[in-house]
């Protein structure tokens, strides 16, 4: 049967085409700076949102009904199977994400839910052989239930913990078994609501154990997927203690775990936590830990996450300019962290913002190859630091400059001739290359 | 003579006072938990609000006409000297602390500017010496004069680099022959105005080797003091490498600086930032970074670093109660970064702005204090974790537990049951004991 | 039957009580500046956050199992009914407030929504009648069903309009038959979400339509409420047309509606707009349109209304003394539009909760009269503007002045003498103040 | 003399381009829905950033240093005017905008102070006759000079006040005497830094007197220009009056102001104030208040007015597209309230700044036509509120319909049909639509 049965493959038709249900710019075989698209992308579908989410938010029920809701809760859960399968089919998206609970109901014990997985795991393995479909990353959402109301891995609550460390130990066997190539941790209650009655110090201690811990499991296992932690500042908790790429990666330091993660970045977190998303790549790929993309956009006059769709090109351009200068995506991906609008509660939605959200990536690398082919910003950045190419400034370069010298140089050096940043100019070009593309 | 003729010594006159130049809360020979007040708080005077600002803003030129302000900078500085140990000496307070270009004018030449500060500092000394002040921290200003447009130990300009390695070097020189308790390094304009141009890998890796370079001319002069960075996130530059506590932490780490720097934390910075000032020192404090404290407090609602006079109960008692749970502020101290508002252009407001700021933070070392003896908050935190006192939690807490012995655990284990987290009961909790005091 | 079995009623019983469930502040019969408390106050508990929410955010399910939840949505909306009385007779509350929504579930058709609405009603007249309870005022849930999608007196959807306009016509019954005092219009999803796909004037011009269908059918029922627009920047909607308090009034005056309309200010709605709470009240107050509040706070570095109980004392004295200089708050009250955190979630939370709130605005009440009978802010008032009390300053308030006048004496009048505006001393006196009643 | 010797006349040379001095975009006289661009956009250039800013921060001096900077203060004044009329004949630009203290020094009283005035008004006069340049506006500074430290109109200080008036009655007497199209009034300093000290009523009610008072003199003397209020929410005042359109509209509707003012909207004050400039701009327009704008753009993720060019083509398109759907700017213009960023201090940079910020408009001029042109969004539009055309909706619209009649209509209608907004989809229209003009 089809759930989407209005609905045909999704394709490229190019610039021209006035067809709402077909790309413009994603042609996944095109090939950018001898990469393939879809190599370069990587696109996933999170679950969450596009087979499990409708449309609530805090005032207010879900407007969308889908076909494949049903009175059953596993009847539904298996229904949701056959509707990821057919909408990737149709969107042509290679890879797909999920939390534990997004795929299958909770049990009243954690036999049954584990049971439950287990019936609905078996059919996604079943589909990925048939479809090709392959398994970005998985999760365990240790968040959504009761229990976790004071958190997971830096609960108050020894009891709780342990559940976490069980939930946490089937979600690393499911993705072993599916092949997941990426593991994330979104600590979706990891943090406080209140210092007063917080040990921050001890919930962090039990946090990096429970990494740890994974670790050793993953080891035992032969799971070898990429470990991932995705920051964010705030929300669902006051403070959530992953708060921004600079914090988690002074949490891995501190506790020797370094190695062994990197990062799933958010656009919106970035901009929540007061970053670019581009900065936020930035800084974890020179700390060389870069690992995997939630693509969404946030609106900076709100101050929650909203998980748009992406289609700021402005964004995506730079976005896919990082990545790019970071030699790629590697084993990580582009996952739509995104959800439709509440007012867009049709199911044609689904594929429309998945469409404007992967042709704006699509138009977005291709503005960032550009950007890169043209040395456009990397002959500005080269000629603005060129000082340091000799002299002095290849002394401090070289570590062989100390405050002596320094201060022999500075006061023979008078004056100082600085240059201009260009920024105006440089938003411009900016602009430029984006709509040239 | 007197720069401030109608002002006598402030002292402390108690609660019942109807005096405005005298202190109702801070006592500095009261005995709290066993330190006098004066121990506790080292209480420290900024030269560049109080005795340099005039309280111009980006919209209206200074409106405070000091008795000290000549035709000559030289003769200026000079007064400003005079008048600092006069101010302190009335208020009461042991520190102060300056930027380079606070105490003395800029020259024509580096050699100028240096034969200025020498003289000043010349003065200096003799003052301290005569009146038992003491500079709790100095710090190099590279961020006002143009030179430093793009950065200093950030700059893509090798010979501004080179400036601010022999301004830094006079700096550390002054700090040692004055007994600076600690050394400040303010990331003025050390961040980016737009990644368009910038090369963060390559600024990072020089502001590191700067750092490594003072660490060893500090070393060769013999300069004791305790070196400190100061977070900021945004302001001058649209983004600061050293965002906040944890990001600074972070990069000290990746560079090897943790052993030599602590953080000098700010609250105005920290909100800003997008957290609590009671969460910077938590941070800091339970990674062994908490140094010292920029006293002030922002405006919530308004988006830039306002440095108004700490007066807000609810957070110099947090704050205060997050220095005593750490073990004091050891050779740091509370600073006031804070300037009268530009409608507070009178000479009495500089002493009932550090009125109002010295009261509050007496006010909130002394509910602080009672915090932890009456064990209020303590006693919550110890009920809150108890599970991990015995059994699994136990085991959790001494790295016995693995995935496997978690999950044995919880699967047995049903259902869990959590406790209230009682904050609203603790707010007015604290609004009574901030009272009562 | 009870559904609060183990609290007794909560009372007055001092500063120096260590009982948790007991008021230290709130006296209901103490008489402040003429008036009880109670008079004062006029406290109302929130239905929908306190008998039928029960913690669930946009992360996680509901925390809090209320002895009211039933199977049967009929039975559990009739428990709440007791269960409400019982809390209001507890805590000592003499109003309520509810949303049409909260106290019956929706039934198929609206015919059986209203049916549902007409058992509950008549169970709330007989519990009001022997209790004594009143309703400070109830209003509309027209933002939750998926119908509202796009609004209701805004909608795209005629349909949606006419539906609303029903379900509005049916409330004000209710509320004539219950003696609400005030009926509330708050514009749950009367706003946009991009101004892509909207006709904003087209849109107001509906509101104002519905507004003065509502006025026309108040008349005709003979329902003499006092009606209240509540202002909100932001949230669900993107853009919520009741901004704020000013944003309110020009449409009021634009539809001819002023002299029929106040405002319902809430706390946490003023600050996600940028404001004080107190700003909002003023700005009200000084155009005759102070109505009723909404008693919550905000947590100002977060970024989506958190409605907390209220307990910073600094806001509740600055609330209690905007209302008390606008001369009380006539026939609307203190309406805690508060929930509990979500960690909060025992029955005993409620009771602490309203405790910490009533008590932080009976200190606040307090400490508000005492600022008003010691003339301590209208002290230096009177004494900032009194260059208005004669000479040019009077012509100027009398109308007689011109630019001519004005330029004739200024040209005359050098130098100009300002004097400090002494905020920092203000807010040290405020502290002082607050802690000492 | 030139102070722009290196710079030639910018001209259109198209999107083919590569010289950085050239408009790919704007091209004066291109006719875009039957007008010129340059009648579309009656571009401005702003006195204050272009020839008086020089780069200044709260945290440094000025980086620029201009040919026309010369020791005696009025002889930069005549120098700058020679500078402004040499860069609006080069860049282009048909009108500029001037405080009164952009233009000329203050002097040591107001006599000579308007003195220095009347010598640089001859000047400009000379110039505007010989080059056909205009002033599209000009205002009075009344925020820098620290008299105004308490505000102007709204100071608690009757001297300050007449002053005001004076200096007022002065700048529009310039305003006539240069055939100003506009007058602006923006608030400096018109609002409070702390409730506790000020009296919002009394102050507002002072300022609604000095605009009669500027009423009254304008029709005295001739003048014709166009009032116009511009918006802004906090900066320099912690809040400002003006906070926004609809602040604006409700103070101009109490004080029988409304006919006789428009609005001045600014981008980044709309963002500060929590609106999408394009928000504002409808605000205005639905109310017959839309008067003139200062086009710049803010970075939402930093709290100040940054008043950066205008490059975001999403922005600048949607701008125009409100513009054009209101009629046109009648008689106000796009002034470039936009300074070049600290590190763009080479005279270059205010070239290269102009050209991005009128490319950028002139982009997004063509966008916004092709909008309205193919019905892009008065389509969408049009069909989403299409049940009101006729039935129910009809009547609704036509003011016939009552509760009785919507009830009616609603309880017989069942169920209701809503349909999707479709924003995603509308989004990757838009971005298609800039792209391709």
């Amino acid at each position: 049967m089809s759930y989407f049965q209005s609905i045909g493959k999704i394709q490229y038709e190019g610039k021209g085409s006035d067809n709402p249900l077909a790309f413009k710019h994603y042609n996944p075989s095109e090939i950018i700076m001898g990469k393939s698209m879809e190599e370069h992308m990587r696109f996933a579908i999170a679950y969450w949102h596009t087979l499990t989410g409708a449309g609530s938010d805090p005032f207010g029920a879900g407007t969308a009904h889908r076909a494949w809701d049903y009175a059953d809760a596993m009847d539904t859960a298996k229904a949701r199977v056959e509707a990821n399968f057919e909408f990737l089919d149709k969107i042509g998206v290679p890879y797909y994400c999920f939390h534990d609970r997004d795929i299958a109901p909770e049990g009243n014990t954690l036999q049954e839910t584990n049971r439950n997985l287990d019936v609905i795991v078996e059919l996604l393995e079943q589909h990925m052989r048939t479809s090709g479909k392959k398994l970005l990353w998985n999760t365990a959402n240790m968040f959504t239930h009761p229990r976790f109301v004071h958190g997971a891995g830096t609960t108050c609550n020894a009891d709780v913990y342990a559940y976490a460390g069980a939930q946490l130990k089937k979600s690393l066997e499911i993705g072993k078994r599916l092949g997941a190539e990426n593991y994330v941790f979104w600590g979706g209650r990891e943090g406080y609501e209140t210092l007063l009655n917080t040990d921050m110090a001890f919930e962090l201690d039990n946090l990096a154990r429970l990494f740890h811990m994974a670790l050793a499991y993953t080891k035992e296992i032969g799971f070898e997927a990429q470990f991932l932690i995705e920051p964010k500042p705030k929300e669902p908790s006051k403070h959530q203690y992953d708060f921004d790429a600079a914090t988690t990666i002074a949490f891995l330091q501190k506790y020797g775990l370094q190695e062994h993660f990197k990062l799933n970045l958010e656009a919106n977190h970035a901009t929540l936590a007061g970053h670019t998303f581009e900065h936020e790549i930035r800084v974890a790929a020179i700390n060389g830990m870069l690992g995997s993309l939630d693509a969404n956009q946030g609106d900076l006059l709100l101050g929650w996450d909203t998980d748009e769709f992406p289609t700021d090109l402005y964004a995506t351009t730079l976005t896919m300019f990082e990545v790019l200068k970071a030699g790629g995506i590697g084993k990580g991906g582009v996952n739509f962290d995104a959800k439709v609008r509440r007012g867009s509660f049709e199911d044609e939605d689904l594929f429309l913002a998945h469409i404007a959200g992967m042709d704006s990536y699509a138009w977005g690398l291709k503005a960032a190859a550009k950007l890169i082919e043209d040395r456009v910003l990397d002959g500005i950045v080269d000629n603005r630091y060129r000082s340091f190419n000799d002299g002095i400034g290849a002394d401090i370069v070289a570590g062989k400059a100390t405050l002596h010298t320094l201060e022999q140089y500075a006061l023979q050096n008078n004056p100082i001739k600085n240059e201009s940043g260009r920024q105006e100019r440089i938003k411009l070009v900016l602009s430029e290359i984006i709509f040239s593309v």
